[in-house]
């Protein structure tokens, strides 16, 4: 499928909701689980994805219509939400990550993104060349991608007490 | 970490509105895109957590407390929703998964399952001796697999797209 602006904005604009009915009211044996040391927790996650609209996502876009090329896009920091969520409660980061996410898609719009525009061009501090458009389609699958490591992270919490149906549940050797 | 009923409950009552933030109003090529033959869309996925509300989950419970090890498990049809839901719009089959996962909590809460009850043990039909616990363990599992497996769907849409951040995106090679 190729990229189209207004599939993206669908799925952009859900992901704030969909973490919300999925995580919101858990329990901390759920929404701070991980994967071991240095994984992220469901929690981490919400965080990492705060971090991303505040930094990554329309900043690099703006960049990229800006200055183009020539200017590289600021290094994005992975891990800057240890420290950021620290003793905040995670009804506080769904409801930024929600704020955040609305604004950005308001100003996503206001770029009036139009076929050539997509088609500019940026470079990444490690990537290289990349396109508008290729950001933005980076962009939702940078959603999904973390909502599965997010039922992934919980469903591994049951690995074993789920018995001999850990054969039928690849999740949880992923 | 063991399993917990309380803890379970949290995750199954949630998967309903989850489903619905992350796929409701979600154009078809999002909604009834695959990985290829065979394999299930996020509309498919939909359809098959319905048959296991219908079929699976609960039904096995009262088999394992009804008649114990000695009636193994009807077979799970894990494809009949191919059929079943064929012509029904997504809003329908979500408001069906909702509806059908209140009552069968509704129906787990009437079991008033005890620790006790929780080892009683049944039949697979190829997993062999299982307990209620790991049954109950599998069908929180199985919920969260399956939203990670419409995500992944979702994502694989963009593959292509992303260009050079395949290589940062892991659930593309998933």
């Amino acid at each position: 499928m190729n990229f189209d602006l207004a599939r993206s904005i669908e799925v952009l604009q859900r992901s704030p909701a969909t973490l919300r009915a999925l995580l919101e009211g858990l329990g901390p044996s759920w929404v701070r689980a991980t994967e071991g040391p240095e994984t992220f927790s469901p929690f981490d996650v919400v965080g990492h994805l705060i971090d991303g609209e505040e930094t990554d996502w329309i900043p690099r876009a703006r960049i990229i219509l800006e200055d183009g090329e020539q200017r590289p896009f600021e290094p994005f920091d992975r891990v800057a939400m240890f420290e950021k969520s620290k003793g905040k409660p995670l009804r506080e980061l769904l409801a930024t990550f929600e704020l955040l996410r609305i604004e950005n898609l308001q100003t996503l719009d206001e770029m009036n993104l139009t076929p050539e525009l997509l088609t500019k061009r940026g470079t990444h501090p490690e990537l290289g060349i990349v396109t508008l458009r290729q950001l933005l389609s980076a962009w939702v699958v940078h959603d999904l991608g973390h909502v599965g490591q997010i039922v992934r992270v919980m469903s591994k919490q049951y690995r074993d007490a789920v018995g001999p149906w850990q054969a039928y549940l690849p999740i949880l050797s992923r």
